[in-house]
C-alpha cells in the first residue's frame, strides 16, 4: 500500500533554490587568482546558474552532455555547478593536475562537448585543443592575465527567469575521473539522488556539522573528489562559502581570520602549510570550530595542535568512488574518559560510517572471507551504499562484486567499535610468511627519522617468505645515515618482522600527477632487485 | 541518461540496521511505569523488532496492515516500531488521551488487526474492545500491575534470524490521526521515503543535532505527531535513548542527572515543571546541551533560564501533517551581535526551515494572494514538500491546494530573513475593519495580569468593524479583577485597536483532549452575546 505524501524528485537544483529562498544574502567570497576578492551570495549563484542554465540549453545542451571545468575554486566555477546539472546536462570536472595524455583521454572518454576553463589554464587548453575534438565551444571564466572573460558574456545574454531542467532523480548530473595508477582513468557518473542523499547525510554533525552560521573554507579543489560535496552540501545548509583559486597559505590564512571562517576542509599537508605561517605571522584563526581532513593520514602531532586550539577534527576517509564520504571521525560516547594523547590517536583513525554507507574488510587472500571486527586484521576494504559507484561510466561491467561490494583497494582493519583504521594500498601490501607488513606504516615510520626526506616500502620477491620489505630512501640534504641507523631507528617502531631487510638509498622518488609517490614505478626500477646476502 | 551508482530503498528498518551494525552496544534505557529501569542497546532492539516482524508476518499480517499502539514511550514501544514497519506492515500510534469516542473512530477508520498495549490502559481497551471489530489480537506489553506480557512471550516464539520485508520506499510505514477540533480525526499515511528524508534531514545541526555521542530524552510521547520522528532520527545517528513511560518531573529529572542527558524534547509545560523540581531539589542537569521546544510557544523566560545555562534552545514547529519537522530555530549568523535579551527574543520565534520544507503566507481574506516576507503581514501558513501530507488516509480528495501547498490552519507572519512567527489559528484569528487581531497573543498578554489564571479570546460579530474581540477569563482563585483593570493592563501590552470590547469573567474555559482550550465550544457557549452599549 502506497501512502500519501507529497513528494519530488532529489535534483541538486532544489538545493540551490532553497539556498537562495531562506539564505539568499548569506555571502559567496570568492579569491580570485590575481588577488582581488568578490562577494556574492546565493540569490547571486542562482541567477547566474540560471542563466546559464538557460544558456547550455539554447545551445542545445542539456539530457545528459557532457559539460567540462577546467578551473579552480571561484564563484563562476560554482555556479557553473548548478547551471550544468540545473540545464540537465552533466557537469564533467577536470583536473588541471593531471598529465596531458590523462586529460586527452578523459575529455575524449567523456565526450565533452563544452569546456569552461581559468585563463590560467589557457596554455593547457591551447595545448590539447587540437586532440579535443568532441568540444565544440570553449568559454573561459574569467579576464584575469588576459583571459577572455567569456563566462559573463555568456550569462549576459539570459535573463535568470527560467526554470531548471525536470527529471528523474535517478538521471546523471555529474561525471569525475579518478586517475588510477593502473590503466586508464576511470570515471564515476553520479546520479542527482546520490549526490542528494549525500548532501543530506553531510550536514550531521559526524560529518561536516554544517548549519546556516557555518563559514566554509574548503582548500580541497571542487575538481578533486567531486569537491568532497561541499558545493551541494553548503547550499543545503545555507552556509557561507569562501573560495579561494589560490592555496598560497598566506592567502588562506588571511581569509580564515577576515571571514571568520567556521569550518575548513583539506589534505595534511595544507594544514602543516598554514601552521607555518600562522606560527611566522603569530596569528590565530579566530572563529575555526571544525576542520575536516581527508586524502591522506594526518600525523598525530597536528591533529593535537588543531585540538589544543579549541578545534574539532573530523579525519574522515573517502574516495570519487564513494561521492566521497565513507568514514567520519566522529567522538565516541567513550572518549569522554579518555586522557588527551589517547583522544588524539582515536582522533588519527579514519572514524566510523555515517547511515548510508556499509564496510567489510575481506582476507587479502582473495578467498573473499569477511574479517572480524577486531582491531587487529588487516583486509581489502569493501563499502557499499545509495552513494557509491555501481559502473565506470562507458564500462561494460560492474565495478562491484557479489553482495554489491565495491573494493576500494585499500587496507584497512575495522576496530571492535566499527572505526575504521587505514594501513596501505592493497597492491603495496607485503606478504611475509602468510602475514601482511603495511608499506605505510614502515614509510611513515622512516620518515620520522631526522635526516630522512622521503621513503617508500616496497615488497621484493623471497623464496622464503614470499616477500619481504625493501625501503628506499631519499636522504636530507647534506646527511649522510646510513641503512644501520635507519634499520636502528626502526627497531623500536615497528615489530622486528616488519623491519626491512634492506635499505637503499636514491636522490629522488617517482611521482603521480597528484604527488604521490608512484609505487608501481618504483617497483618496476627494484624488478630483479635481491636482498645482499 | 540515468546514472551508474549504487541504490537501495530508502526504507526504515535499514536504519535499525545501521544503528545495530555500528553503534550496536548503545544503550536504549527505559524507565517503566512501576518505577523501574531497564536498559537493552540498539542491537537489542534490532533483535526484539525483527522477532516481532516475523510474529507478525508468521499472523498474516505484512502489506501494509495496520498494526496498533496505545502505549507510553518504553523498550518494546521502540522495538514494535521497527518490527511493524519491518514487517511490512502499518505502524499505527494511538493517542490514550483521546475521548472514547475519538478512539472508537480512529481505530476503525484504520481498520486495525491487532493492538500492542500497556498494561496500564488495560481498562481503556476492554471498554472499547466491543467497539473494535477488526483487531483480531489484543497484546500487552508488560506485565506490570497485572498485565499479561504477551509481548515478550510472542517474541519469544522467534529466532531473530530473518530479514526484513522488501518494497518499494514509497510504501506506507505509519499512519497518525491528528485530532481535529472540528470533524473526524484525520490520518496521516507516511511512507519510508517520508520519513527516511525527514530523518536523514533532522540530523543536522539547524535541527535536532543528533550524532553518536549524543543522548535523547524524548519527553514528547511516541504516539504524538508522528513521536517527532525520534524513534527513526536516534536510530540514524547511533545516539542513546532514554525513554520513560512516565511524565513525573522527579522521574525525568533523575534521568536526565543520571543517565547524562545531552537532547531533551518536549512541550513547554513540560519545561516548566521541570525546573520546578529543580529548583526544590536544587538539581543541574549535568550534560545538558540542546532543548528542543514544540507544540506551543515557550515563554522567553523560560528560554533565558535555559540559555543563562548554556543550554542550546531549538524553538521548532511543526505537525503530523509534517512529520512532523516544520521548522526550528538554529541561531543565525547574525545573532552573534545582538544582546542576550534580543537573542532570546529572536529564539522565542519558530525558527526557519531546513531543506525539504517550503513555506508561504497567503491572505486570511481567501483570495490566495501570497504575502511578502516582510516581518509584519499576518497571513494562513501554508508548505510543501516531500514529507508534507498530500491526501489524509482514506480521504477522497487531495489535502493540498494549487501548487500543492497545504493550508496549516495556523496564522503566521515571515520575516524577511525567512524566521516563522506563529500568530493565531486561521479559525481563531479576530477580523477587526479589514485587520487581524490575534487571539493568541491577547490572550498572552492578559494572562501576564497577576490575578488572571486563564483567558480566552474570541471575535464576537460587530456591525461596523465585522467582528470585534471578547476576552472570557478565569481569575486566580480569591480575586477579583475586574474588566477596567484587565483593560488598563493590556493598554501598554496591545495595538489599541486590539482591546477587547468587553472582558466577561467565567468560573472555568471548556479544554480539548489535548488540553487546549477549545475555542469552538466557546464560540457557541456566547454565540449572540452583543458587547454593552
Amino acid at each position: 500500500m502506497l501512502g500519501q505524501m507529497q513528494d519530488w524528485e532529489l535534483r541538486l537544483p532544489t538545493l540551490l533554490d532553497h539556498a537562495a529562498r531562506e539564505h539568499g544574502t548569506r555571502e559567496i567570497v570568492s579569491h580570485w587568482a590575481d588577488g582581488s576578492r568578490t562577494r556574492s551570495n546565493w540569490a547571486g549563484v542562482r541567477h547566474d546558474a540560471l542563466r546559464l542554465s538557460q544558456a547550455l540549453r539554447r545551445m542545445g545542451l542539456g539530457g545528459g552532455c557532457r559539460v567540462a571545468t577546467l578551473a579552480m575554486n571561484h564563484l563562476h566555477h560554482l555556479s557553473a555547478f548548478y547551471g550544468i546539472v540545473g540545464a540537465g546536462a552533466v557537469l564533467h570536472t577536470l583536473n588541471p593536475r593531471l598529465f596531458d595524455d590523462q586529460l586527452d583521454y578523459i575529455a575524449n572518454h567523456a565526450e565533452d562537448r563544452v569546456l569552461l576553463y581559468d585563463a590560467a589554464f589557457a596554455p593547457l587548453v591551447e595545448r590539447l585543443r587540437p586532440r579535443w575534438p568532441t568540444i565544440e565551444q570553449f568559454v573561459c571564466f574569467d579576464d584575469l592575465g588576459g583571459g577572455r572573460g567569456e563566462y559573463e558574456a555568456l550569462l549576459s545574454g539570459e535573463d535568470g527567469q527560467g526554470e531548471w531542467a525536470t527529471g528523474d532523480e535517478r538521471e546523471s548530473c555529474h561525471l569525475c575521473y579518478t586517475s588510477g595508477t593502473t590503466g586508464n582513468p576511470k570515471g564515476v557518473l553520479y546520479t542527482h539522488r546520490s549526490s542528494m542523499l549525500h548532501a543530506l547525510a553531510s550536514l550531521q554533525p559526524a560529518i561536516l556539522g554544517l548549519e546556516p552560521r557555518s563559514v566554509f573554507l574548503p582548500v580541497v579543489p571542487l575538481f578533486h573528489a567531486a569537491g568532497w560535496g561541499l558545493a551541494w552540501s553548503c547550499a543545503a545548509a545555507g552556509a557561507k562559502l569562501v573560495l579561494s583559486a589560490v592555496n598560497e597559505p598566506a592567502v588562506l590564512c588571511d581569509l580564515l581570520t577576515s571571514e571568520r571562517v567556521t569550518h575548513m576542509g583539506g589534505v595534511p599537508t595544507v594544514w602543516l602549510a598554514m601552521f607555518g605561517h600562522l606560527d611566522a605571522t603569530g596569528q590565530t584563526p579566530p572563529a575555526l570550530e571544525r576542520a575536516i581532513v581527508g586524502g591522506s593520514a594526518m600525523p598525530p602531532a597536528t591533529i593535537a595542535r588543531l585540538m589544543e586550539a579549541g578545534v574539532k577534527v573530523m579525519h574522515a576517509w573517502g574516495m570519487t568512488e564513494t561521492s566521497p564520504i565513507g568514514t567520519a571521525g566522529a567522538e565516541h560516547p567513550e572518549w569522554a574518559g579518555l586522557g588527551f594523547e589517547e583522544r588524539v590517536g582515536k582522533t588519527a583513525l579514519q572514524g566510523r560510517v555515517p547511515y548510508g554507507v556499509e564496510l567489510r574488510c575481506v582476507d587479502l587472500d582473495g578467498s573473499g572471507r569477511e574479517l572480524p571486527r577486531d582491531g587487529r586484521s588487516p583486509g581489502a576494504l569493501q563499502v557499499r551504499g545509495p552513494w557509491v559507484v555501481q559502473r565506470y561510466f562507458g564500462a561494460e561491467e560492474d565495478a562491484v562484486g557479489p553482495g554489491g561490494w565495491f573494493d576500494t583497494g585499500d587496507v584497512g582493519i575495522i576496530h571492535p567499535d566499527g572505526t575504521l583504521q587505514l594501513t596501505d594500498r592493497t597492491k603495496d601490501v607485503i606478504k611475509s610468511g602468510g602475514e601482511w607488513i603495511s608499506s605505510v606504516e614502515l614509510e611513515n615510520a622512516a620518515v620520522g627519522h631526522p635526516d630522512v626526506a622521503e621513503a617508500a616500502a616496497i615488497g621484493i620477491a623471497h623464496p622464503r617468505w614470499d616477500e619481504r620489505p625493501l625501503l628506499v630512501v631519499v636522504r636530507k640534504p647534506g646527511r649522510t645515515v646510513e641503512a644501520e641507523d635507519i634499520r636502528r631507528f626502526l627497531s623500536t617502531r615497528v615489530a622486528k618482522w616488519w623491519l626491512p631487510d634492506a635499505v637503499e638509498f636514491v636522490a629522488e622518488l617517482p611521482h603521480g600527477a597528484t604527488g604521490k609517490i608512484a609505487k608501481q614505478q618504483l617497483r618496476a626500477a627494484f624488478r630483479g632487485y635481491s636482498f645482499p646476502d
